[in-house]
């Protein structure tokens, strides 16, 4: 495939595509337009062409997609067909939330580790991944080369520790800190920032007329 | 201030100079020049300049902004000065760690009752906060018109639970379920997607070329 610049906003809505196409599919639906497709994502049926056009062909024109098959592309582009390594830093409450609840086979990453600094935590196992020590972190990473960490940790230690893991090899960060993370070209950081998140909802609700104050 | 439609991107930055804003004012700093402001967010001074500018005018020329001044005035825009009532649905392994490490208060959102259908959560407490039976959300929104739920329950009862909310007056609706919601018009809905964000940081990593492939 050739190389060509990508926008984020394109990059962005890819895995949204995923996941109205595994939904699709796991409803039994076999073929769909690019018109119902769109309509039911709230994007133009242009726009999905578009942005599909960026990896390659997709679709025949007049009869749709296959949905199994966009869907094995699309989850091929996104690298969930490359089984690769994630390690979890920081077992605490939402580090365990994330260990109970969340599929990270799905996306194509495989998990048996997590780490904490935690004499509590240390030596458990929290839905079949062992958490350790920190201080096995290197001989962990040397062994089994992580791809990926995810960063459940307060605040104080969150560039510390992606340091660490940046010098470890570690290729992506799945920032949870809520602290901006620098890192050297080569390393992908992705930020979940609740409070921008709620905050973004909280101006949304705001900037909306009133018709009753709540109680409060 | 006058009205004007107001760009998702320029939005979606708000939350983050307030941030960092908090962050150079928890520090002690008084006053910072929209350059060096830039320079530590990544974005150029003229960005912020014109992100601003859409809500009226701040700084002043020669002398950059008045740290405090800028951060109560973005706080004030966000709607964290006027609290409004939050409340959570969902007690499960999520739920719970949002409640037990999520400042709330920070974000002008009170919360004092969460919801679950779970008998062995239902009478209990989490970090303050009571939870209590779905089977008595009504009475509790007619009493106290939460302007905010938290959706953190499982996909299936979703949809459903989000349209009875709104019912019950409810105009923000903060979504962890990774399933796409529809609500009408005057509720806004903010989706947390993990899987979406997590894929796209496996694509990020995947389009790299590797110099060593992970040991599996």
């Amino acid at each position: 495939m050739k190389k060509q610049h990508i926008s984020d906003a394109v990059i962005r809505r890819l895995p949204r595509y995923y996941r109205y196409l595994d939904e699709l599919h796991s409803r039994g639906v076999v073929r769909i337009s690019s018109n119902t497709l769109g309509k039911r994502m709230g994007v133009t049926a242009s726009q999905i062409r578009q942005d599909l056009s960026c990896f390659g062909e997709f679709g025949q024109q007049g009869y749709g997609y296959n949905i199994m098959e966009l869907r094995s592309e699309i989850g091929r582009i996104l690298g969930v067909d490359e089984p690769r390594r994630l390690i979890l830093i920081g077992a605490g409450h939402l580090g365990h939330a994330l260990l109970q609840s969340f599929d990270f086979a799905q996306g194509g990453f495989r998990l048996d580790t997590a780490f904490d600094v935690s004499s509590a935590l240390i030596g458990t196992s929290i839905n079949g991944v062992a958490v350790r020590s920190m201080d096995e972190l290197d001989a962990y990473c040397a062994a089994n080369r992580p791809a990926v960490a995810v960063l459940t940790i307060p605040k104080a230690a969150a560039q510390e520790t992606a340091d660490r893991l940046v010098a470890l090899g570690v290729r992506g960060i799945w920032n949870f800190t809520n602290v901006e993370l620098s890192a050297g070209d080569g390393v992908s950081i992705e930020n979940v920032h609740f409070a921008d998140s709620l905050l973004t909802l909280s101006y949304r609700i705001a900037k909306r007329p009133e018709t009753e104050k709540e109680s409060l």
